[in-house]
């Protein structure tokens, strides 16, 4: 396939990625038959809003509430307030925000209805810090641990003991009114209990992994905050908690759904679509290695799949900072990749957050294809170096390689095409 | 699928692969029709012997030679002698043996026939230092390299720019003879050039890209090497050099064969194959996580293959030495893949070299399942400290997950099994 249409096709399963796991597409279905009287919305996450917009379409009864997503993430809604904060490191806003829902679930009665309408990114999105523990602390904890390479699971389980909401506690507050969670899941395994840091969820987790966590990326932790995880203080709701008798919790989309609709619009074009999975880990540039084996093992040997096919997997690599550049984990992944392939022929990929936003910076992800280095080499541009420093937003905005959507309004995690044509 | 029976499936699917690979059944068709005459015999590799003596075995013509082989890969033959040497660090008896074989190919006529004899290991087996260069400066930058990180393939552009022997060096030595190579490869694309460093093979790289090598590694070179490589004094013989016009190369066995007969045992065995590639690079432990990923993909989702499926693949994974424990490359990568599967039910795995030694140790590699973390915590034995540790060897040895075969007298590079049953 020429390198335009290649590209072409590639954005073009991302589009249906994403589309697939769009509010207005995949929510309604999941809204209660009933749809009258008073409903509390709540919720947080980078498909709030989203979410929030296609309650109101849906929803002819009474609505009130208040949802947290990130700055850029917005829509507008008539009944429910859309606040926006920061991500991933927590700021005032979402701390506000996340005090208010707090405020408005509690005081509820046993007839009252709460929607809590949670997806990736409510976490750092719903900033309350548990009684006693100043935001800064956690804020400073958190950024050590993004840079330090901790998986997300490990972060959530910290972040989960140092919150007045997470980890179940939100569900805690509004009972003993009833609660329904319509989730949108960005992690592997989408176990309720970790997407979003499970704000409705009774969480397995415990003070002493918490502690192990900080302890094995020797984090450094308040004596007074080291002794209350010790003590068990900061214990959250477990399941089978009687707090959490009625909530009910219903995945609406997920990274396996998005995958599958990539999937279908691959067939279709007659590409054979090969899911590795959406539960793909690892340090960014590695996982490009290992996935650059079995695309060649396509090219060469047809082999887990035979050409024209798309390798395609979601997940959430990992990147440890080394460098002083720019780029998120999807754009590092792309650039590791051209490194890998060196050029190869007939190969051409996409990584990108179907949030919208990779990393810190405008850009969704990146693409690539046998032009990425000699382009990248015509300018002068040495990819290897420019991996060394973390700097893929560089490289791929000199090469024009950049894939820019905007926010997406929903986040299915990271997606992987490798189509070998 | 029970830990017994999970264990001993995989087993079974390494031996299928190993003995698709040996010399014994995958050389004799290769062998000219024409089986009269004097033959002289040279080569070098870990299958180098078992590969002799299967042309012993259908050669009644006259037969002389020399090959080497890893110390403990050698086998009993009659007309051609076998000599072993140290691997992956050259020794003494590697550098002699790698002297004779060029003494005997010299000065040979037009009507002479050269039978080399080639697998990998070679490169590390035929120790000879182009003129001028000390043996132990080679040793020490090759060790240096192996220790840093390094791909087999910038391992080898460089080892061919010190050599006598390597990147077509033979060949040129032995013309005027014709000269057939017969080779097992155990290298990602079976590239005549990199198998062994391709003694009897033109040589594309150039001394400037193993510069480029040694300092993208920060190696220290000696003043005087670094002037021989910059000037092109240490040039190897390039593709289409007419002293490598009588050279003919045929690959007997590859990964790529093994996997497939690997794969021939599982559809056999009712459980169904699917083969990722050959390739597979990348840091151990990454590697290790992303095929975690993907075989949790196939429990959860039935993609890429449905239960009970086993991923078959090959490759070389990396491991940079952190830590101070033992084993190699395949037994890291289980330990790794063990940490993050974390327990989960049917799955089970094995990563072993298919040469019978992983890395230093006596062991091709190790296998796990959902039994071999509880097991290691019984034994207070913390998995993760083991990782950090590089102690993949002392971390199996403790709970009995060993691979152990001894030398397989071939060597088709790494070989991984996962089952999801």
């Amino acid at each position: 396939m020429p390198d335009d249409a290649a590209v072409r096709f590639l954005k073009s399963l991302f589009a249906a990625a994403t589309a697939a796991a769009a509010p207005a597409r995949c929510l309604p279905p999941h809204l209660p038959h009933e749809r009258t009287g008073r409903l509390l919305v709540v919720g947080a996450g980078k498909a709030s809003a989203a979410m929030a917009r296609a309650v109101e379409d849906h929803w002819p009864g009474e609505l009130a509430g208040l949802v947290v997503t990130r700055y850029g993430f917005a829509v507008p809604c008539q009944r429910i307030e859309i606040v926006e904060a920061a991500h991933p490191l927590p700021d005032a806003s979402g701390e506000a925000a996340a005090a208010a829902i707090l405020q408005r679930v509690s005081k509820l009665r046993p007839d009252d209805r709460v929607l809590a309408l949670i997806s990736g990114g409510g976490s750092a999105l719903l900033a309350a810090p548990a009684a006693g523990i100043r935001l800064q602390d956690k804020q400073a904890l958190t950024a050590a641990l993004l840079r330090s390479g901790a998986s997300i699971h490990e972060m959530n389980c910290v972040r989960k003991h140092l919150s007045a909401i997470k980890g179940g506690r939100l569900a805690a507050a509004a009972w003993p009114a009833s609660i329904l969670t319509l989730a949108i899941s960005d992690v592997a395994g989408d176990d309720p209990e970790v997407i979003a840091s499970g704000p409705t969820v009774g969480d397995p987790s415990t003070c002493a992994e918490a502690l192990a966590v900080l302890e094995r990326y020797a984090m450094t932790v308040p004596t007074r905050l080291r002794a209350r995880l010790e003590n068990g203080e900061l214990e959250t709701p477990k399941p089978g908690d009687p707090r959490l008798a009625n909530s009910e919790f219903r995945l609406v989309a997920s990274p396996a759904m998005a995958l599958a609709a990539a999937a279908v619009a691959a067939r279709a074009a007659g590409v054979t679509p090969l899911i590795l999975g959406d539960e793909i880990e690892g340090e960014a540039r590695e996982v490009a290695r290992a996935l650059a084996g079995i695309a060649r093992s396509c090219a060469r040997h047809g082999t887990p799949a035979t050409p024209p096919c798309v390798l395609l997997s979601g997940g959430e690599a990992t990147v440890t900072l080394r460098g002083k550049g720019r780029g998120g984990r999807n754009s590092e992944l792309m650039l590791a990749l051209a490194i890998a392939l060196q050029g190869q022929q007939r190969i051409h990929a996409l990584a990108a957050d179907t949030d919208g936003i990779d990393g810190s910076e405008d850009n969704a992800g990146a693409v690539i294809g046998p032009h990425t280095l000699p382009r990248a080499a015509a300018l002068g541009l040495d990819a290897r170096a420019a991996l060394l420093d973390n700097d893929a937003y560089g490289f791929f905005s000199a090469i024009d390689g950049l894939l820019v959507t905007g926010p997406t309004l929903t986040n299915v995690n990271d997606f992987h095409a490798i189509l070998v044509s």
